[in-house]
């Protein structure tokens, strides 16, 4: 299983990774990243307030965006620890009883 | 395009439009979607800032756990909603330049 | 009762209110307060975001001062729709059962 | 300078500190004391997104509610601390210039 190639996450933690190895001038998620946890984590939270304001709003593409950014904030949460997406998926997968190979084979209905 | 098969928010996503459309008995989704948009956007928070502690902990487990927990909430706002995860993807992958067919095709390196 | 000559939080209230009658030049408070209520929410998310960081890290003074911010910008929410911090004084009054001239009078022992 | 007396949050707090030391049965506040810090610090990001909730709600008596529960978790997280609520009225007056005495004497036009 590789989900990475059409994830569209995977492809992001991937940027996030590159910048964090290879620190390109005037890059927002190089910049972050050396800032450390502590600003990562704020970031995250400001975030996470943006998009609960945008839920409450009720403005389905400024919900889209925040949504966004939240997704890309975790992202860099998950970087700064050589978190792969895949681990969450994999959490995913187990709470819901979804298996990945099984799912694309038998169609089965989700639980 | 469709990353709905192994994608496991994709899944996810269903499974939460199935639990609103058909609510189960004992199942914490729909008891969740019943309350409405209040609740949803409140455990958001409360997830949001769980994932925050445990990125300030430092343990990988906690951050993998909490990270799941603030997807999944982050998936019932959008069912909530009838926002598909397709569209957060779309604009991830705007932002990042990223072309769903492209990337697969050329393996061109990320920007 | 009048609480508001030694009561710093009634202090600082009243330097919002006057910032936003006559807004000052170079001021964070009157910028603040006329960027409007979503601008004034995020911050606060971001200051109880910045606190939770600091209570997990456990250094005094970075509480201390974040606890400070996030009272600061609460007290800039309330300007916003004109609540005094009285109206949240009588509030825990009332859930404490403490009454602020029985208190002062006979110092009985809190519940 | 005592704000004690007359000062609800000092007040509150002391009901907190005396909670921790003599936990009483079926108490709240000793409840939440003796689950520690993450548990403070979950129950204060949630009552800051109840809060932000409500601020974008705008029923007054949410906002009310929601700010009454906001600074009763800070104090909560304080008394874990052993801060005062003084050190907290020091600091707002450090940044706003406002002396607890000579405010009180004279009167002056706060800044």
């Amino acid at each position: 299983m590789n989900e990475s190639h059409d994830d569209i996450l995977q492809a992001v933690y991937q940027v996030v990774q590159e910048r964090k190895a290879v620190p390109a001038e005037n890059s927002y998620t190089a910049s972050l990243m050396a800032k450390g946890i502590d600003t990562i984590l704020k970031k995250l939270g400001e975030e996470a307030t943006e998009l609960v304001i945008a839920g409450k709003g009720g403005a389905r593409d400024e919900i889209v965006y925040e949504t966004a950014d939240l997704f890309f904030h975790t992202l860099v949460l998950l970087a700064h620890y050589d978190i792969s997406p895949d681990e969450i998926y994999a959490e995913l997968r187990r709470r819901f009883g979804i298996s990945g190979i099984a799912e694309k084979a038998s169609r089965v209905p989700l639980k």
